[in-house]
């Protein structure tokens, strides 16, 4: 019999079939910036005010085919992001948090009812953090050497999504699931972010039902 | 007062300067195997034998001007590794580990003695596991799809350094401290394990002592 191979692991995590969730839309949510420049101003802005930008996003995560894939926002056929946001100066981490997905992600109105519509988000582990040290684009998974000040944290948390729910897309962008296999090594597609989502994952085991 | 950013994280690590170790050497250690193909068909006769290879490293973590060091050996002025080696098939997984680390980094004899010298190994949390689906060269952060049987399961842990520990080298190899950002973006260097640490180590905030 082989000895086992399990110390020090986190949990093992449950995910459902991509069939399990059911997906809608919803009206439009343009950027709020019309331009990279414009949003590193209003960075800028924020952090005068308020200090260091905080910013978090979820990794959805559900199986097909024994296969962990991620929940992702592709935005006008181009680039991806997770879904999340930054946080209101006054919200408080986890509720802001909520909140934010919300917008992003839950029915309006009467659209659909019944099990999962009004589940709450299910927020775990903290994955990932990403450090911006300066009101430019390049973020980093560490503080670099003399830092003292980052204008922006960004935080990426694993979501554990229930047996089933419906998630609402807005018009202007598709909720795409992607297999973990297809980001690996795959930063020129994904960027730095994303593709190291395989890495952050690899010290669960699932289990797919 | 800005709100706090904390949630759902793990506990801070505190590490201690590079300056509160110390090295010496010992007897060089070898490669097991003459080459590439030798070594993955002593795998495969592992895996006849004795089912999946556990395979155990351990990220040992220290500080320089407050920036996280990770230190790794370097062999023969060439390829970099993490301490640590796969475990005999009845070793127990965190003992097995344990000897593994003693038997490349422990000093022998009476060399040395004080405080630090005979600590026991403190093996943290999983960080990663890398896996091979076949009798190659290739691993992976997952399990690729349709893969029931992998040959090789590499396991990455976070090891608590102590205030002050002597570490014996072996005399083919040094010890290095490689600062995080060094890692990062830098797979060209260091290939995909090692350049992938700065991801498994950034939902750490540290403490610098
Ligand atoms: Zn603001
Ligand atoms: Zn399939
Ligand atoms: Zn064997
Ligand atoms: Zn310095």
């Amino acid at each position: 019999i082989p000895k086992p191979f399990d110390a020090n692991q986190p949990k093992t995590i449950r995910l459902y079939p991509l069939s399990n969730y059911t997906f809608g839309t919803k009206d439009a949510q343009p950027e709020e910036d019309p331009s990279v420049s414009s949003r590193l101003e209003r960075l800028e802005k924020h952090y005068k005010e308020h200090g260091m930008r905080r910013t978090c996003e979820g990794i959805l995560l559900c199986h097909e085919h024994k296969t962990p894939h991620i929940l992702m926002l592709q935005i006008a056929n181009a680039f991806f992001k997770l879904p999340g946001d930054y946080l209101l100066p006054e919200d408080d981490e986890i509720e802001g948090f909520k909140a934010r997905l919300n917008e992003r992600l839950a029915p309006v109105g009467t659209q659909f009812s019944g099990e999962g519509v009004n589940d709450e988000w299910q927020i775990g582990d903290t994955l990932a953090q990403w450090w911006r040290p300066n009101f430019e684009t390049f973020m980093y998974p560490y503080i670099p050497p003399h830092i003292t000040r980052p204008k922006e944290c960004k935080k990426l948390y694993l979501i554990h999504l229930p047996r089933s729910k419906v998630l609402s897309v807005p018009k202007n962008m598709k909720l795409l699931a992607v297999p973990i296999f297809e980001l690996f090594d795959n930063t020129a597609r994904y960027g730095p972010q994303l593709s190291s989502i395989p890495h952050l994952l690899s010290k669960y085991r699932f289990e797919y039902v």
